[in-house]
């Protein structure tokens, strides 16, 4: 007999292993120092191992921890402040956004990373500026990260229609040292939990020569490349002016596409620029809610994944989706491609899960990590209950109908245990390593600061939101 | 001083009187007998009234309780059995659904009403064959019911295609029979929390003659008509082999249509149909995650609204959308709508949020009881708790974000109370007028017979799901 931290004892599990979703029942996971020491039948599980924990999940699905692939977290701080507006960058978000302090959005990347934590999420796939309070906050509560930290020479202001950005060399060298140093202080922290990315903002905000640089320390770092590609005709016409090209042509041209980069949105890519993309190694991140909320447009994952590419799930940001929870990508991502092709069979709930789990781990390139449930994988593991109204009932013959549900019907909070490398951040629902009502009340500590401060700018610009608030529809 | 039953005090409260939300700060609002006695400030309502219950809204938004105007609750029982299936009648939900006894559908109806209560939905518009399980549950609980008796003359069988259903008087004569039955039995119960409509199931499923004594049905019993219309190809065929006419265009010129029809989905109504349906002052209820799962369709609500039409929302079935929340019909129905039109502008927040209460009222002939917060009407409240992290943090100026909030991030368990008629049916996020486990230990205790008994039909048809079962994909 050998002794485990932990067992846990399952009816059924979705192991997402295989071309599926890797149903078992009745079987048990054996884990130790943060690992998946063995996957096996209750009954020789019984006969092999002994734990200090065991945990009975009768009554519950196990399944992987979900993986969000794509978030701003420091922007949970402006939730549901943009939305339903043309022009959301500059209309909807920039008032309130100047207007953050970097404690400010420290405070909002914790209350984003708990919403999503909560609603089963192990991997927060972080994306920003200042990632500094978002890797200790992950590292602190014992979530994975996938954090890029923003590379960008632009200068960050207002530019007139048809004004080409401004680059300075030294803001791409200090957003390279920002990379350095947070690469520094967490990548690989505790065992490999946290990834530290290469996070140029956009091919339009990037000089040439800075992403080339990117490229060369993704190289020496071994680490992946987070990018916006092709995230609207902002970016087309920017780098048409600049470059004569479109992002995914111009990047596959230098040679700057391949299996490290992580292309993010590709809301107006062309068909062959998919295509294109797909064929180099690069993937993708899917945010079905945010750019059908800022675009109102669905993104061409489907059509990148038979190109042979692999897609994850992505919540964006809280101004604009408006919350960091996988079963709503989920739902919206099986629903709008079939809204999109006319075809109720297009994009089935076994898809959109292997997006949520498996296949956007490989996409972020921690496939061999998590994902999955499997023998030497980690235990980031999620219990769903089963005994919640939207999972009831079950059906195990002639067909089970967990995952269905799970896609359709669950909204998160059937989310019972959450556990990453073995440990419980969740349970009974409610968070163990972390103080729910402490992160909700710092947040709103900042929102009042934050709306004083932005109200010149927000009636100035009077956009669709001020016209709603001055017509009682707010 | 008056003593009134109860007294809600609330920092922020959305009436969804006006043209917008109505907002008020700082208000309470005093009930009694079930109704609501007045809205007025909380410094005003101090000095005029007492209460034998005040309820403290601190840190929660009071706002009416939501409408779900269409649904087949009796299918909760088949939660998750079909979608992902471009057969959902015939593939999907057949093998199933007619292996459900009157109890099993009956064990479904608790399980669905119990989920849509507890997400905050006060009044359940349900349709089937069988309504006495479901009002007696509505009545039981306290929940306000608009609830259609099917009429249909067209023989239950599986039928060729291009083969013209078959009708016998006898069975629209016994479906007229059930409606007289369950109309005496609930109509107005509970001073009127319960209405009972007529519900003929589509205009190709009812014969010329039954639809006739429908309408004359509905004036002499003062309710109204609750008809699927335009609901796919398989209708517009039948009605074309028929009478050469589809639907709408044959409904209106018999002049069947007016204000006291409730017409369903529109999936595949012309533009020229919707004009002339809201023309003629019917109502519609639109079912987005249900058609865009069975059908892959974005129904023509904004053209229906545009048309001058009143639109409610509904959550049709469990397998088939898959479950009873508003808070997602809310935020499928904005970004369908933003997709369609290719405009984040479109459907708005605010918009959908009137389509879950007081529009949504209005078109089910109810506007007058419920959907808004305004003396003289039922005090059908929900309480929603604003320190969830997906409604946090708050702001109040320059720009609210309570109603973006409740459409985009809200997923329905930030419900923390629900009041029908006055009568507290949620508190704390509780059930207080039904036992939630008792309801699924019941549904579940059906599943395995129903699907034993469905396996050989469901193995001979061998649809998309039972292939997906054979690859391990479910």
């Amino acid at each position: 007999m050998k002794t485990v931290d932990t067992i846990v004892k399952a009816e059924h599990i979705l192991t997402m292993e295989g071309e599926g979703v890797g149903y078992l029942a009745d079987h048990a996971v054996a884990i130790d120092r943060g690992r998946i020491e063995a996957v096996a039948p209750w009954s020789e599980m019984e006969g092999t191992y002994r734990a200090e924990q065991v945990i009975d999940a009768a009554h519950k699905l196990l399944l992987p921890g979900l993986i969000d692939g794509h978030m701003h977290t420091s922007e949970g701080i402006l939730r549901g402040l943009a939305q339903d507006i043309g022009n959301w960058m500059m209309e909807g978000v920039m008032p309130f956004s100047e207007q953050c302090s970097e404690k400010a959005g420290a405070a909002g990347s914790r209350l984003a990373i708990a919403e999503a934590v909560l609603a089963g999420t192990t991997t927060i796939g972080d994306d920003g500026m200042q990632m500094d309070a978002s890797c200790a906050f992950v590292e602190k509560i014992g979530a994975r990260g996938n954090i890029s930290v923003r590379i960008r020479d632009a200068v960050n202001r207002v530019y007139r229609a048809g004004e080409l950005y401004e680059y300075l060399p030294e803001l791409g060298e200090q957003s390279l040292e920002r990379f350095r140093q947070i690469y520094r202080r967490y990548h690989d922290r505790d065992n490999g939990r946290i990834k530290i990315r290469l996070g140029p903002q956009g091919a339009d905000f990037v000089s040439l020569e800075t992403l080339q640089k990117v490229k060369k320390l993704a190289r020496e770092y071994g680490t992946k490349i987070h990018i916006h590609l092709e995230q609207g005709s902002r970016e087309a016409r920017q780098m048409e002016m600049r470059y004569g090209m479109r992002s995914i042509p111009w990047l596959a041209q230098m040679n700057f596409l391949d299996g490290d980069v992580i292309g993010i949105h590709l809301t107006d890519a062309y068909d062959d620029e998919v295509r294109l993309a797909a064929s180099t190694g690069a993937s993708m991140v899917l945010c079905s809610a945010s750019i059908g909320i800022i675009d109102g447009i669905v993104p061409p994952a489907k059509l990148f994944q038979d190109a042979g590419g692999l897609v994850g799930l992505g919540s964006d940001q809280a101004p604009g989706n408006n919350c960091h929870n996988i079963f709503s990508e989920m739902k919206l991502t099986a629903l709008f491609n079939k809204i999109k092709y006319g075809d109720p069979e297009v994009m089935p709930a076994w898809k959109v899960l292997r997006m949520a789990t498996i296949e956007g781990a490989r996409a972020l390139g921690i496939g061999e990590v998590t994902g999955s449930i499997r023998e030497g994988k980690a235990a980031d593991l999620i219990l769903v209950n089963l005994k919640a109204p939207t999972m009831a009932p079950v059906y195990t013959a002639p067909m089970r109908n967990f995952v269905p549900n799970l896609v359709y019907s669950a909204h998160g909070d059937e989310v019972d245990t959450v556990m990453v490398d073995g440990r419980l951040l969740v349970q009974g629902g409610k968070p163990v390593t972390f103080d729910l009502k402490e992160i909700v009340a710092e947040a709103q500590s900042y929102a009042d600061q934050i709306g004083a401060l932005a109200e010149p700018k927000f009636r100035e610009i009077n956009g669709q939101n001020a016209r709603y608030m001055a017509e009682g529809k707010l």
